[in-house]
């Protein structure tokens, strides 16, 4: 890297650690974009960051999990405490605006320079979601934000991996089942630590909670056991461990009038206590050096192998033309080119 | 390769491309589950793909797109062709049934040996579905199905980029808007060869054809052009080229019922000749060429450097240890790794 170009980078690192919301918005923007050289401000970033405390909300559209999520935003606010949020679901309100809706809702905190709001496409080249929620995250962490909410939707492969990035993930969903137990199959009930049942002044909203319950009883007895507790304290919820891991807690929420709020901000603070108690913090970091690593080891091989067939004029090209006309197969290809690298 | 393990290959790639459902399904369930040289099968398979018109449904769950799929399965049957779904949509009955639903609607086809169903869940490693979803395409388009219906929900990135390996892309939406526009913005609009308002018998339908036809002159002038003609056509469209190409149609239906099955099916067909006729059937051949090619590189590429890491005992966790510990970025490591491979 030349002398001005590591000037440039610096420049940008330490605005980016200072919280300054113009560079770290440009440095997001140039992330998404593959501008040249923002990746080395991230790379430079890595050690100024691990300190969020980083909690995935997902739920179905219309689960009004933006709601929750601005009123936890508000919440910690209230608090002192700095937010992040990456909004990567497309029908919530926080990316950006509808074409012909008016949800304008979250625009309560734009603000307020504690909180910084990301939206992100879901378009761009395969895996790009996990890559740039990745790449967002870190940014936010090293901005300094002490919460960073990454608010997805519970349905897609990608939606779900990016949860696993998070130290705690909320799922919510509301009374009346169907759709959304069908989302709990897709991976979903492996991998919340908190339910919310939200909209709970609808009927139904004891049901949901109980075949819940039930549900986690099956499929994780080992966390279920102490539901009953849960789901039966509506208001200031009490929190207990059991020694082998989490009681996945159960709560009632109804968002757009506040009520159960700030239980579930207990209840995730009280999950950030249990997670460093019992040593699964350290886990769930590892979880995430694990995504970002595979993502950066997948991105620079797949770039230098590019960059090589691309110097060779047309020769991608014609890789494609014979795929296409079922002349050579994908695997054969690729191996032939990774092993003439020495790759086993 | 042994002797008699290509003897076992050569057995199964037979095997499915004489359309049997017990080497398929097995073959299917493999690849998924990375068994060994399952992939080999694969790989002899590509040179007897290729003739399958692959057709991607999407829409929000609730839209009646499983309901659509059901009845283009029916109309398609009945037209003596044989029909290949992939169901990734979580929400879909096509999904295996529910956990605690009773949605069967999709059983009738399940003795019909001219239907074959898989069904994917949206779990597994990052970038795991677009890679199943291909190479579940490619096993049923090797048993030689006429028609493979990828059904997928319109919200995530992995769903969107899994459309784009189809030669036409049917979006379903339903009366009144709201969210569906949202999901509009994910890139749907620039994927959509076919717009189908369903539950047209729903107030409002009109309105919603009126919506997605400004929204198609917005975004996509050059083939939005001749939208009145579609939408006031609700049956027996006619169907018309502009020069520059495909006109999107925007279809109602009430899939429930069967009204406007057949159009939607006449619809898509056109499209197929549309392709055929201007040549875009070879770009989006190359398209998918791309995409596997990709997989398989990337693939290839990851499996291979780690299992160099694996080799030497410990490196693999020393190094998410380093990233985790903020001692050493992933890029950085990942760059180190290539490098010494002498890849750019």
């Amino acid at each position: 890297m030349s002398h001005a170009l590591k000037e440039k980078v610096d420049a940008r690192v330490s605005g980016v650690i200072a919280g300054d919301v113009r560079t770290s918005a440009r440095l997001m923007r140039e992330l998404d974009d593959d501008v040249p050289h923002a990746r080395d401000v991230l790379r430079e970033l890595h050690a100024h960051t691990g300190k969020a405390f980083v909690v995935g909300v997902t739920g179905n559209p219309g689960s009004g999990k933006s709601t929750l999520t601005d009123q936890l935003i508000a919440h910690w606010r209230k608090a002192g405490l700095t937010v992040g949020v990456v909004a990567i679901d497309p029908t919530s309100p926080f990316t950006g605006g509808a074409i012909l809706g008016d949800r304008v809702r979250m625009q309560r905190h734009a603000s307020d320079g504690g909180v910084f709001i990301r939206s992100l496409a879901t378009r761009g080249h395969l895996g790009g979601l996990s890559r740039s929620t990745l790449d967002v995250v870190r940014v936010l962490d090293a901005m300094g934000k002490d919460i960073i909410l990454i608010e997805t939707v519970g349905v897609g492969q990608d939606e779900i991996e990016v949860t696993r990035a998070a130290h705690t993930s909320v799922v919510v969903m509301v009374p009346g089942l169907g759709d959304d137990i069908q989302a709990i199959k897709a991976g979903i009930l492996e991998i919340a630590d908190v339910f919310v049942v939200n909209k709970a002044d609808r009927q139904g909203a004891d049901r949901s909670v109980q075949d819940l319950r039930s549900m986690l009883e099956l499929f994780r007895p080992s966390t279920a056991s102490l539901q009953g507790a849960w789901a039966d304290a509506p208001r200031g919820v009490a929190q207990s461990f059991g020694e082998d891991g989490w009681q996945v807690p159960i709560l009632k929420t109804v968002a757009t009038d506040g009520v159960g709020v700030s239980d579930v901000a207990n209840v995730i603070e009280n999950h950030r206590t249990h997670l460093k108690r019992c040593g699964d913090w350290k886990r769930r970091e590892r979880d995430r050096a694990r995504l970002e690593f595979m993502e950066a080891l997948r991105e620079r091989l797949i770039v230098g192998v590019l960059a090589e067939l691309d110097a060779e004029q047309g020769q991608f090209d014609e890789i494609l033309d014979r795929i296409a006309a079922r002349k050579a197969d994908p695997y054969t290809i690729a191996d032939d080119l990774v092993s003439a690298k020495g790759i086993p």
